[in-house]
């Protein structure tokens, strides 16, 4: 696969909204990507600090925000309004056409609210539909949709949805119509065989090699959703999945590269 | 000129997206018109809900807000966050596959950041550029744009721009493209002929008999920049200019008729 020719699904992280310099510095790099390509961000510290300003408590659950009505006012606004408007406008700033999508625009997204289980998630969805031809017109448009991490359930009510699940499904979508390639780009610099030493970058992990680091508890917790992730999209026809940080834009084989 | 196959561009008030009872009915009816549309919406309230909850001082200057930053995180945050996809999930939800932008997204407006006169309005833009080819390309695609109170500069600043004025440029660039009908929705039925009388609704005004109502004072303050904005709608080609309640929705010629 010649990776210029692929759709670039590139997930950020929140982290890596938060140091504008270090941001500027990504979108200008990502904006003179050649070829098709979509933004995810995530965004969870800004919608924290609201939240603490607002006095709404914050309640995580395996690394995923429990979503009660008010925390989702905050993240609508804060990922669909503050967040996105911020890389859009600075995208747009350095030449990349882009435009700001919730998973309700377009009804490009579409999820339930998630049931079962012992937790009550709040609004949180989990995605049944990616409208991929609407994203596909989007992308011939040149234009550069940029996701936020929420989605809608068709019947007026939007829903949170991880970041890194959005742009899974967003790839596996798109995969059907044409190559892709994707990035969860992070402040790590890729999958560590020891969390404690970010010398210990994985170049290439495949499944069976994460089942032993999962058993052998190497692999720190907050990563196991993002592998599982990435492990989904690999085994649902994304072509090539990366694990990186910001050096992605620097060498195309930085962090790690994943392998059914 | 047939008003089904014109492009309506409707704005809708504030004081409208307060209800949830009147916007659902509101937004169904919007949902079940034929041929392309493109609502434009403001939010002052939320805005200033927000602000007070988080002790930013409101300030205004005839009728528009003075934004300084954090009032433009605000407003970003509530109009381009909380309305635009409160308005969007719900129009999904009536079957209208609405889409919702501010000025940076898919670059439909650029402004600048207003300079001059004595009062210094912060981060307030003034529409210097509309993309009508991506804002037609959109409504091919049978997108429902949604705009916001929001444009940006092309620099990577969002601004703050009154809705009633993204009506007006929205409906004047496209009316290049396309014969335009232009409606303002608000709380009031229409234009009143006493302020104080809701009865007293002119079924028509020209811009003669506007000029005279300025000098007697009998048109109420806040009601001149919409007007002064709906005549110079009408004075660049955009076909059919009406402000209304939402009685617009059942009698076609309900509110005030404008005429040059």
């Amino acid at each position: 696969m010649n990776p210029d020719q692929a759709l670039l699904i590139l997930k950020i992280g929140g982290k890596l909204i938060e140091d504008d310099h270090q941001l500027d510095r990504l979108l200008g790099r990502f904006a003179d990507l050649p070829g098709s390509k979509l933004l995810v961000h995530g965004g969870g510290k800004e919608a924290e600090r609201l939240s603490r300003r607002l006095e709404i408590p914050a309640r995580m659950k395996d690394g995923r925000r429990i979503t009660n009505a008010e925390t989702l006012k905050v993240v609508t606004m804060v990922y669909g309004g503050l967040l996105n408007k911020k890389l859009v406008s600075k995208l747009q700033a350095v030449g990349c056409n882009a435009i700001g999508l919730s998973g309700a625009d377009g009804n490009t997204l579409l999820a339930h609210k998630r049931v079962g289980g012992d937790t009550d998630f709040g609004f949180v969805g989990d995605i049944d539909q990616v409208n991929a031809a609407l994203i596909s017109q989007l992308l011939k448009t040149r234009l550069t949709p940029v996701f936020c991490a929420l989605t809608h359930d068709g019947k007026g009510q939007m829903l949170n949805t991880n970041a890194d699940t959005i742009a899974t499904e967003l790839a596996i979508a798109m995969a059907v119509l044409t190559p892709v390639r994707l990035v969860y780009c992070f402040e790590k610099p890729g999958v560590l065989a020891d969390p404690e030493d970010e010398q210990s970058v994985l170049s290439h992990l495949d499944s069976t090699q994460y089942e032993y680091l999962k058993q052998t508890g190497a692999v720190q917790a907050g990563m196991l959703p993002k592998l599982d992730n990435a492990f989904r999209a690999l085994q649902h026809g994304v072509s090539r999945v990366q694990i990186s940080g910001p050096e992605i834009f620097e060498r195309e084989n930085a962090g790690t590269v994943l392998s059914k």
